[in-house]
């Protein structure tokens, strides 16, 4: 018990497991496929290093001085010409830059969300947004995911019908944490189920453009004809994390108060990562840049699945992604997940178990999630074939 | 009226007046006193051209990749050895990186505010906390500063001995947008009624080393036994904004829970930001850097002073900071700072109107802040000498 009164949306917060797993991923000895980050090797050091160096040299002033909260212009620019040309917002969808993906998620649940306010969430769901919704006071009904993504019927039938809800977050492409991706047709009916119950998307897409197989699918937003979606996109997965470059487009009402909230958050996204995501991208070939990860990320994909039905027992079963850097496995019921993990990190491997991922991290799951994104084909076959060990003897 | 059902919180906010002067200063034939950027002239381009191209040769993948939400460990180190060298922080506190100093503001607001609650600013305070508080939907009180700090006693009788409050938001050093210094005496008597009235003190001190004359006056967290404060810096004005590198200390539940916020928030400040800084501190001498900031700003403000003795009217009043970026000038009170500020822009002079200072903006007010750290002294001449005539011929 504390003796301190924090503010009722935050007294609960518990950031303990999260932090438990980034402490993990420092030991050295610990085959990590907790994380979700990109694979190092794909990272354009020299490349960027070049690029700085440059920036300070010519653009110094303009790196170093305060920025616009919406974010260095020419970069908002050559991300909106870039989605547009993808389809995925309309030409006359604006763009501003965040301080991660992460930051569109606590942007759009500040301006939306009273405590109390219900959101809905797949099940399961991506960490940090439940966090982020749990730190709003929000209340979380999610919705189970099929594999054809969130489970569209049982949205209306079980939440819809029975009470408000103000926002639905979703990740329809190759989702975190299981992969899957939300079929065309349930698109359309999600944003019909918006108008209909009056309520909003966030869609979020750090993944979108990691597809190694498979057809694209165009992106909720470039369905909505009536305002119901914010869309946020995010360098991380495809340049780099620690520079923490996100955007967003959104209706412009929510757009303007996202960016006034922005504004008393953090003023604007640092002036110096925008310039070098901008400069990478106008100078170099972002787009042989992110096949270089499909290919890396396919082939690591299709052997950590290999190595599952090799070393795994037959009871289980693994989602197939056409993209993305997670697999979700399942077990049958009598396994705990959480207990799972304790054994595994005995034996020095790491994934996240499925609690994390529900918005009711209490009860008793049996998947969890492994990425495999950031291990060596060494380390995911020693890994899963521990991991294999570690199920068959529980 | 919007259609769009915005949190309670948000609904009211507007950040236009802000946005509205982030316009005026893209116009390059406005002489801006209004915002608070220091100079560019002291960047040290070259300098951090050549550590940023190092950082990515020989920590590229460091830089790159996820960090964790606490910030880069040695650069946390860093920044707590210099405080407890300073004599600001104790021995055992602990220290965080941010996303700029606004971030502080927010994390602190975040955990502990509910809707409602109450929160006691200077009279007139720093626009970028009192738009903070207010996207909380706190209920703000503010404390006049006198010559020597917040009045102390107009906070117990006034505030406090009639309602419950939880946090007092102060910039005791340099504080903007006065300039003025918070007394030892003062200091030490707001943490009594802390401890009295239990409540929290955000201590802001983004100017403290940024001391041109006088002597030094301890933090008010160096005075602290009983955990009432939490304290927040910057290298923003020391080093530069838009690298946006903050940093705080706070009690330590207090600091778990706003890093759990931080975690839903931004997950992290960009990492090769933090090594950016890391490195020219460990590298570079920063105390020297700071040492010529002090030089240039002691000059423009005292040249800003003179010129304002030498073109506005007698009956014109303005503060005499021993530090800091600000000057706060006081006018009689038929004069309409807004009214004022629409006439200062005709002329293409611009500062910061007193009503965005205050916790009440819809009230008229005859004061208004300018600074002075990113003007030319060529600059600092015409636009006072143009201010002047507006304010004759209002």
């Amino acid at each position: 018990m504390t003796n301190i009164a924090f503010s009722d949306k935050t007294k609960g917060l518990s950031g303990s497991a999260i932090r438990a797993t980034f402490k993990l991923l420092a030991d050295p000895e610990i085959i990590s496929f907790a994380g979700g980050a990109p694979s190092s090797s794909l990272f354009p050091c020299d490349v960027l290093g070049t690029v700085a160096e440059e920036i300070f040299r010519t653009f110094g002033n303009t790196a170093l001085q305060y920025g616009i909260t919406e974010g260095y212009a020419p970069l908002r620019e050559l991300v909106r010409e870039r989605l547009v040309r993808q389809g995925i917002i309309h030409e006359g969808d604006d763009i501003a830059i965040t301080t991660g993906g992460q930051q569109v998620i606590d942007l759009t649940a500040k301006v939306l969300l009273n405590e109390g306010d219900c959101v809905v969430t797949e099940r399961p769901s991506f960490v940090g947004g439940l966090n982020c919704f749990r730190s709003y006071n929000a209340v979380i009904d999610d919705v189970p995911v099929e594999s054809d993504g969130m489970d569209i019927d049982y949205l209306e039938e079980n939440i819809l019908k029975k009470k408000r809800i103000k926002l639905v977050y979703t990740i329809p492409t190759f989702q975190n944490p299981t992969g899957i991706t939300m079929s065309l047709e349930k698109r359309k009916k999600l944003l019909n189920l918006a108008d209909r119950y009056d309520f909003y998307i966030l869609e979020d897409n750090p993944y979108g453009s990691l597809r190694y197989s498979g057809e694209e699918v165009p992106s909720i937003k470039s369905l909505d004809v009536s305002g119901r979606v914010i869309y946020g996109g995010s360098f991380s997965k495809i340049l780099s994390p620690g520079l923490r470059i996100g955007f967003f487009s959104a209706p412009s009402e929510i757009f303007e108060k996202m960016i006034v909230c922005k504004q008393v958050t953090d003023v604007h996204t640092p002036v110096l990562t925008q310039l070098i995501a901008y400069t990478f991208v106008t100078r170099y070939d972002i787009d042989a840049h992110i096949k270089r990860a499909c290919e890396l990320y396919g082939k690591q994909s299709s052997f950590m699945r290999s190595c599952i039905s090799r070393y795994f027992p037959d009871y289980c079963s693994v989602t197939n992604p056409e993209g993305g850097i997670f697999l979700w496995c399942s077990l049958p019921e009598r396994f705990d997940g959480e207990e799972l993990f304790r054994k595994a990190v005995e034996k020095k491997v790491a994934f996240v178990s499925g609690a994390a991922c529900m918005a009711d991290p209490l009860k008793k799951y049996s998947s969890f999630r492994l990425n495999f994104s950031n291990a060596s084909m060494e380390n995911i076959e020693k890994g899963i074939r521990i991991l294999g060990e570690v199920i068959e003897s529980y």
